[in-house]
């Protein structure tokens, strides 16, 4: 049996999802709960391995318990034991051959960006206080570059190789109190979202053009450098499956 | 000279307002500040101390430097000094007969209650999770109790005594994704608010009625006893003076 859960978090103490020895992660928290109710070690296989910092309002992760449980129990006893800035929003069986990382067919991300003149102390664990950016519309016409094919090694950082080339579905800006790009994508590299908010924003200070981003997107030589965002901003919000 | 201060903070990680030996709080670091620019200890006075979890949005404080420097000045020092989960919202020149306890006139608390059946993990470090609230016209009625003469102490657990009759000047309920309330008064008893809310709860739950709050407001032998609400829902959202 297969169990597939939705998972909110605040990323803010955690070292990422993905376990580590001695520090507190997302993974390792769920896993201590099926591990009380099974009594063995089950490794719980997330969607997308965040990073410190990165939230989720909806990560989807899956086990295989070793123990078969109503579904209904599992969900109390992830209210029941899991820490409170962590919250399984459902609790559902699965299919033997559905994988939370493979099969997984659109990711989508959202990053914060507090543009207030002063940081507000409430926002500041959920977005990059970045105020006085003044070239909106060019910030907007490089996001547009960045749907389609791209190079995400440029924004990732990592030398070039091959499979780095992957398509971006979708990336908007919405301007309010809070500035918020939202990206979706089949598949991401580590790092990539942070490197293309980083550099779009250099675009929105008007130190880079929206022809800088795309070069980048291209990986044509001489591209210019990425910035990257710090995590606090980035909220992994949904991972689509076939026929969802 | 006198400087006049608004402040925001996040109390999540102080022990309150007032300093204290071996823990972070908001007076502290404003203080630290203080010192840093004026080579000495100067006593930084709030309007109201507030306890340890819970927040601000406009704190107000007064400070008397030893060393007259312009507020331009001041609001760099604390922009660039202060951790990011406090910030000084507005820095000005006061009168020397102004003083940001005794002259205050008005404070207003809200208290954030999530309702959600499932808590928001981003909402946690700033709401009480309650769901399923029942009684909401009981607790509005409740609510409307507590607007005029209140014996503040029966909320904030403190024997009877002379001056605790306070006055509530106002006592709203706003129903959304959040239950918010709303409550001004010149004067509050330590942990009234508190007191206050997490006894009109109770009527939200039908354990108790609108009678019961107000025989708790008039101090009636054998009144209910006060459930306490936890501190991170409460935040200090406004103080005003003569002439605001």
């Amino acid at each position: 049996m297969r169990i597939r859960l939705t998972v909110s978090y605040r990323g803010t103490r955690y070292a990422g999802w993905q376990v580590q020895p001695e520090a507190p992660t997302v993974q390792g928290e769920l896993q201590a709960v099926v591990a009380r109710l099974c009594e063995q070690e089950v490794r719980v296989t997330g969607a997308s391995r965040t990073d410190a910092g990165v939230h989720a309002l909806g990560q989807v992760c899956h086990f295989d318990p070793p123990r078969s449980l109503p579904v209904t129990r599992w969900q109390r006893a992830f209210d029941r034991m899991l820490p409170e800035d962590i919250r399984v929003l459902e609790c559902r069986a699965a299919d033997d051959d559905f994988h939370a990382r493979f099969s997984a067919r659109r990711k989508t991300y959202r990053y914060h960006v507090d543009r207030a003149r002063r940081a507000s102390p409430f926002l500041s664990p959920f977005a990059w206080h970045r105020p006085r950016i003044t070239h909106f519309e060019e910030m907007r016409a490089a996001a547009a570059l960045l749907v389609g094919p791209v190079h995400q090694n440029v924004f990732a950082s990592q030398p070039e190789g091959e499979r780095h080339v992957r398509s971006i579905d979708a990336f908007e800006l919405t301007e309010g109190r809070l500035l918020t790009f939202s990206v979706s994508s089949r598949s991401f590299m580590r790092h990539a979202v942070r490197g293309m908010v980083g550099s779009l924003l250099e675009v929105g200070y008007g130190r880079r053009t929206p022809a800088d981003i795309g070069a980048m997107a291209r990986a044509e030589p001489g591209h210019a450098r990425l910035v990257k965002a710090p995590p606090q901003g980035l909220v992994l919000v949904r991972v689509r499956y076939d026929g969802e």
